[in-house]
C-alpha cells in the first residue's frame, strides 16, 4: 500500500467566525437569507481565509493536460492527438477557457502533466511531464506507484509557485472521463454503468463499448481499493497532479474552484486522503455527464451552476467565477440596515 | 375592455440565420453542443440582433420602484417605507444591485414608478411617478385604466431613451410579490395557493393570511380576465411600467434580461399582449419563490441560474449577466477546428 502524502490541512470549521460572518450578512440591506447560495459562499470563503473581510486576489486557472493509454481502446469520440492540439489551442488563445479567462481577468497556466507530444517551451506552459501518457489500464496499472507520487508532488509544487489566493482547476485529456468514472465507481462503490457517460459525445453503441471496457478495467484491478492505488491503477497523470494541486491549495488556505467531473474526481481522491480539503472547495457546476451528479453527491457538494456543459478545460470554473467574486463583494460592499437607514422586518 | 398598446414586435425566428449560427457554434474547438445552454443563448442573441456576430453594448439595469395599497393588508414582512428607503439605498450605492452593477460595468437607473415618497432629483433617478402607490386591490382596482396605460407608456419611453442594446429588468416594491402572484393565478388559471410564497420572509401564519387576502382579491375582481384588466386590478405601477419596458425593448430588438418572479410577471402580461416579445427575453434565474417555477413554465423559459435568491432589485439579472456576455464572446472569439488545426470527432 502506498503511503499518502503528508499534507497539513487545517479544518475550516470555526463556529465563532461563522457566526460573525452570518451576522454581517444578516445585517445587510436585504431580507434575511435572500441572497441564497451566495451567502453560503461568502461564509465559506471567510472561513477559508479566516477573516470577516475575505478578498480574492490573482485567481489562477490551471489546466492540467495528459494522455490516457486507455484511449486506444475506443473509449472517446476523439483521437488522442486532440490532447496536444488543444494544448496548442490553449496557448494560442483560441479555446473556450482562453475566452473566459480573458473575460474575467483570470491568469491561465497550462500544465503538461503527461501529453504524448513534445511542446516547444512557451509562456503560459509549465512542463511537468511525468510520462508520454499513461499505460493502458486494461493491460496493467495506468501509472506506477512512483509516477503517481511524482505527479502528486508536481501538482503541489505548481500550486506553491503561484501567486494569489484562489485556484480554478481544469483539465484536458482525451479519455479522461473514463479514468474519472473508474475512480468514482471504485471509491464510492457505485456500479460503473451509473458512473459512465458519453464524454465528448459517444453514440449508444460506443457508450456500451466504453462501459464494457471500464467494467473489465475494474475487474483487472480488483485489489486497487485504496485511493492512491485506484489512482495509480486507473490514471491519469493530470488527475494525480490535480490531487496534488488540491492538497497544496488547501494547505495554503487558498480557495479551490473545482471545474467538472474530472477535476471533481481528483477532489474525491484528495478528500479521501485528507478529509479537511473539502472545506476549501467550491464546486462550479453540474455537467451533462451523468456520473457528475453522483460524484457531487458523494462529495456533499452543491454546484453553483448547471448549464449542461461537458467541455472541461476549467470552463465551468471560469463561468462560475463571477458568482464567487459577487459573494465576496456583496459581503464587503453592501450597506447595513443601520448605515443605510432602512427599516428591518416587521415583528411577526 | 382596454385596448392593448400598439407595438410592432418582429418575430425573432429566422431558420436560415439560426442554421448559420449553429454551424458557427459547431465549428468551434469543442465537442458538439458541449457549451450546453450557452450555445442556445448565443443563438438567441444572434436572432435578436439579426446577425451572426452579435455584440452586447452598454447594458442597462432598470429598477422600477412603486408602492402597493395591498401592503396595508399585511401581505409583506416589511413596512411600505422600505420601498423609498431602498430607493435611497440604490442611489447611495449600498444595495446588492449597486454592488453587482459596479462589478459588471452595468449602468443602473432607478425609476420611480409610484413610490409613496417625494425624492429630491438626483443622477440615476428617473421620476415617472404615476401615483403615490396603488390603491388597495381588495377595495377596488389597484390602478385606473388610465393609470395603467400611462404606466405602460412611461415604461416604453424610459427604455426608448436609453443607449445600448440590452436591458436588465428589476424592481422594488413592498407587497409586489402579491401582485405577481395574482397576475400569475389569473392569467394562467393556477390556484392562488400554488402561486404564493413567503416573499421577503413571511412565517407560516402570515403566509396563510397572505393567501387568504389574495384569494379575496381574486374574487373581488373576478371579471378582470384580460391581461390589461388584470394588471389594472392587481397592480402594481412598477409592473405595468416593466410591461411597457419589455414591449419597447423588444420593438427595438434589444435583449431583455428578466430578473425574478415580479419582473417575470410583467413579461407574462407583455407576452399575452404581444406574443413575439418572448423571443427577446432571457430569464436570469429561478428564485426561491414557489410561484416562480410555475411562471417560468408558463413562459416556456429555462432560467440560467438557480441560487435560491429572493431579493429582486434586478440582482438575479445582474448575476446572470456575465454568462450572457460569455455566450456572445465564445461565439465571437473561439477558434474553429479548421483555424486551430484540431482534429474533429472520430467517425462513429
Amino acid at each position: 500500500m502506498m503511503l499518502p502524502p503528508i499534507v497539513d490541512v487545517a479544518d475550516v470549521a470555526d463556529a465563532a467566525l461563522a457566526e460573525r460572518l452570518q451576522q454581517a450578512l444578516d445585517g445587510k440591506t436585504k431580507p434575511l437569507g435572500s441572497l441564497g447560495v451566495l451567502e453560503t459562499l461568502a461564509l465559506r470563503i471567510g472561513l477559508v481565509q479566516r477573516t470577516e473581510r475575505p478578498r480574492l486576489t490573482e485567481p489562477q486557472v490551471l489546466v492540467f493536460a495528459a494522455d490516457h493509454g486507455l484511449a486506444a481502446r475506443g473509449v472517446s469520440a476523439y483521437p488522442s492527438e486532440v490532447t496536444w492540439q488543444m494544448v496548442e489551442n490553449f496557448l494560442a488563445g483560441g479555446a473556450a477557457i482562453c475566452v473566459l479567462a480573458r473575460q474575467h481577468g483570470l491568469a491561465l497556466t497550462v500544465v503538461d502533466a503527461g501529453v504524448r507530444h513534445d511542446f516547444a517551451p512557451r509562456p503560459g506552459l509549465v512542463s511537468r511531464k511525468i510520462a508520454a501518457g499513461t499505460q493502458d489500464a486494461l493491460a496493467g496499472p495506468a501509472m506506477s506507484d512512483a509516477q503517481c507520487r511524482e505527479a502528486i508532488a508536481a501538482g503541489r509544487q505548481v500550486v506553491s509557485e503561484l501567486p494569489g489566493n484562489a485556484v480554478l482547476l481544469g483539465e484536458m485529456g482525451i479519455g479522461n472521463t473514463s479514468a474519472a468514472s473508474l475512480l468514482l465507481a471504485r471509491l464510492t462503490g457505485t456500479a460503473i454503468e451509473a458512473c459512465t457517460g458519453r464524454g465528448t459525445g459517444l453514440g449508444d453503441e460506443a457508450l456500451a463499448h466504453k462501459i464494457a471496457v471500464l467494467h473489465a478495467v475494474l475487474q483487472r484491478h480488483s485489489e486497487a481499493v485504496e485511493p492512491l492505488q485506484a489512482l495509480a491503477a486507473f490514471g491519469g497523470l493530470e488527475i494525480a497532479m490535480m490531487v496534488g494541486a488540491v492538497l497544496q491549495a488547501a494547505a495554503e488556505r487558498r480557495l479551490v474552484v473545482v471545474d467538472g467531473f474530472i477535476a471533481g474526481s481528483a477532489v474525491l481522491v484528495a478528500q479521501r486522503l485528507v478529509p479537511a480539503v473539502g472545506g476549501y472547495c467550491v464546486f462550479a457546476h453540474r455537467s451533462h455527464e451523468p456520473g457528475h451528479a453522483r460524484l457531487l453527491h458523494a462529495l456533499d457538494a452543491q454546484p453553483l451552476i448547471a448549464l449542461d456543459l461537458r467541455l472541461g478545460e476549467g470552463s465551468g470554473a471560469a463561468l462560475a467565477w463571477p458568482l464567487i467574486e459577487s459573494a465576496v463583494r456583496l459581503l464587503d460592499e453592501m450597506a447595513s440596515f443601520e448605515s443605510a437607514g432602512v427599516s428591518g422586518a416587521l415583528p411577526s
